[in-house]
């Protein structure tokens, strides 16, 4: 039987305002990416889903980000690697403490929004967050997008890595995500998504834009956690893993 | 040969702006209460901090505070019990993680400003930090006002506890302090102040404002890190002990 | 015809976060407190909201905060009275800078949660916000809880005030809200809020929770902007007094 | 006699963080650039700032500045232009409620930082400002530096600009700055720099970086208010100035 993990972003509510669905989600998912309060979640909403992450035992990330709460960390900023380091130790410290309040403990890092994108390109800003995660623990592993440079500079660096593919989002014949300022950049249809990450799965092909099949090798699918039909996509896709014997399993086991 | 610990509120700088001399103030006491950025503290700046610490062998502790970067966490806050838990977990986290990328860790937990007042006499918020204390790492001891119920709530939850005094403060009979709103509640010359805390270190007697001689249990001396003064007044203590034979050693060995 | 003002709580998402239909509820009431960004509300947010309001001709008030974005401004602050003048100052500044980009402008503060609350009984925090508003505008109206002191200290301060009644609030026989921690203090029938408060404006008189009616005089009406089934409770409402020839006005014309 | 504009950022304290000497420096400029809560200033400080000018009849410009309080603005953003445009509205309106509690207005805007930098080349954002400009005063008029195209869009769009020279900088042959990273880029000698100043005002060249002349045209000096060196800088030209009867005045008449 083959497996694959399944990630999504949790931890996105904000003290009076709230994200997602948090609890329907963890128990679709075998890791969760927890936000780390720079570009949401509250110390107290962090623990709440954190407790429900470790009662169903799955596997925890800290979602790292530039400190941009208004900005939803999406904008990208141009931060000195001194800075983006220690704030990436500050928050990733911050959420295994919420971890171990919970009886759980932190596995993974996945940059988020801009950050997330701009690591892709930018070797700066990617050794930074590379050197802030061997500082506080080398034995992190580094969630990235599939087929990216930061993913081999992390390796070069001696970290573990996960590389991940979105499940709602349209791909370029050389494997980059096509831009969301583009038509057709997101899938909508819950079923059509769940074949596609099947049919990913099985082959490990994966159809672009231009219908040609690329190869992608990756050890995580992203799921969209805060979209209203989030949970819809996530179960749908769950389901028909199930029905065709593909287990969701975390990439690492949670401690 | 005496001994006893010297601790001051140190990494109180934020982003470009300066506070004190964390360089200076690191080479004379024995114990850091270092900021965890919510009443004051960058990570960068944080981190740097934590490194002279680390550098010096001096004992760090998580000065946790309220949420309040504006009012410097000095504005006494109704919080519920659940967020100032989860809060003080978040900064001792914080903290621990940027503790560990200087290679040294966190020993104790020194609340600041109105939330150390507050919960020396409000059991409610004192049973709070309590709590999120054992739930992140029950070994971590608590320093708090020598004297106050939240101590003997900390004991009796089975919390290493520290009592201080503070170097620069008068005393009331009752062992409280002289509220800062009455004239002479500071004291401000070094040499008073460095004989006031000898003598009291000989003694374990402290002459209260009404020049009655009271009896405090204190294992640290608190001296101030932020005023223009402050070195000063922390060198002049520390030779006046160096002369008399009062070693300054932190009450926690460090790891 | 008699007329009534009905006032609801608006411009209370943040960033990627959303809270209530600000759209919806435009269509219903005559005056609109919105937020200034410090309990919530982005600038850009602030500026879509206040565009609405503008188009529909709704009053436009300042929801003044306690700064305390994680909390709603819903936590108590000791706040010192020239900080909490200087940051109703500048609340209000930037949202009457919104309005005027907007082509609108801004008649009216209502203090929001915590700061509502401790106003109505603290006296010294009551004058801080009075004299913030004399220094910037004194034009302004003060609105706030019927039979408060604050109201009284406003008119005597010589500024123009108004009352309000929560039209899903449950109250003493002194006049006062029945605490929110006591069962039955918020009413959630819709259709018993409708009449409840048609019978208040046509008598003046309020049913209490003993049964005794009690004479409050109000000038406006609160409905809640922020909960689930804030739209459906205000377009009951809105219907009844319309079919019963209640006329929802503005108490302030808008320039 | 020959004049010209002297102005300087003021306002930067935060809270308990003290930068610059702004009574200091109000005594020596005709122009502030008052920070607005973005990249420094709480409002009581901003207020007593305020005040300050105000009694001393300076004229009195809103330095708004990317969201950004940990970076002190000096981070470059990639912001939605309509989210920029909302900030832009935001500081300026709650700086003119700042400036009208302390009897004074808001007579220019000046970008600060980061953003300062980006809208001389990034037209999109220089864009975003000069319309949120517009929609909130278009009697405002914008602040730039001399030979950057953002003051020809500003004057294109219908906007008053003033042209701005630093004091204490390098220029490259063309007229634009000497890169920071570059040495020399700043000049310490605070001598040299007065000389520069009155050979520039009373000529219009400036001598660039290569020995050749540029010719500049300015309407304002700018002198640095957060250095140890500013007051002395500012006081030392003010001085030359004075003995070589050039006059130090606001390019705009303080109402």
């Amino acid at each position: 039987m083959t497996s694959i993990d399944l990630n999504s972003d949790l931890g996105e509510s904000f003290g009076a305002w709230k994200m997602g669905d948090d609890t329907a989600m963890l128990d679709l998912v075998s890791s969760a990416n927890i936000a780390c309060g720079f570009h949401a979640g509250d110390p107290a909403g962090l623990l709440a889903t954190m407790r429900l992450a470790a009662a169903r035992g799955v596997t925890v990330g800290a979602h790292v980000s530039y400190p941009d709460l208004a900005g939803f960390g999406r904008r990208d900023m141009d931060i000195a690697s001194e800075d983006l380091a220690a704030d990436v130790i500050y928050q990733i410290g911050a959420l295994c403490g919420i971890a171990k309040a919970a009886g759980t403990r932190v596995g993974y890092v996945k940059p988020h929004g801009a950050l997330y994108n701009r690591i892709a390109q930018d070797e700066r800003q990617a050794l930074a967050v590379i050197k802030a995660i061997k500082l506080i623990d080398p034995g992190l592993m580094l969630m990235g997008l599939a087929g990216t440079q930061v993913l081999d500079l992390a390796r070069a660096e001696g970290l573990g890595v996960v590389a991940e593919v979105f499940a709602d989002r349209s791909y370029m014949p050389d494997g980059t995500l096509v831009s969301r300022r583009m038509p057709g950049a997101v899938l909508h249809d819950a079923d059509e998504v769940a074949w596609r990450m099947l049919n990913f799965v099985r082959t490990g092909q994966m159809k672009a834009v231009d219908g040609t099949s690329i190869t992608i090798v990756a050890q995580s699918i992203c799921v969209h956690g805060d979209s209203p039909g989030a949970v819809t996509m996530a179960r749908t896709l769950s389901r028909l893993f199930e029905e065709n014997a593909i287990a969701i399993r975390p990439f690492l086991k949670q401690c």
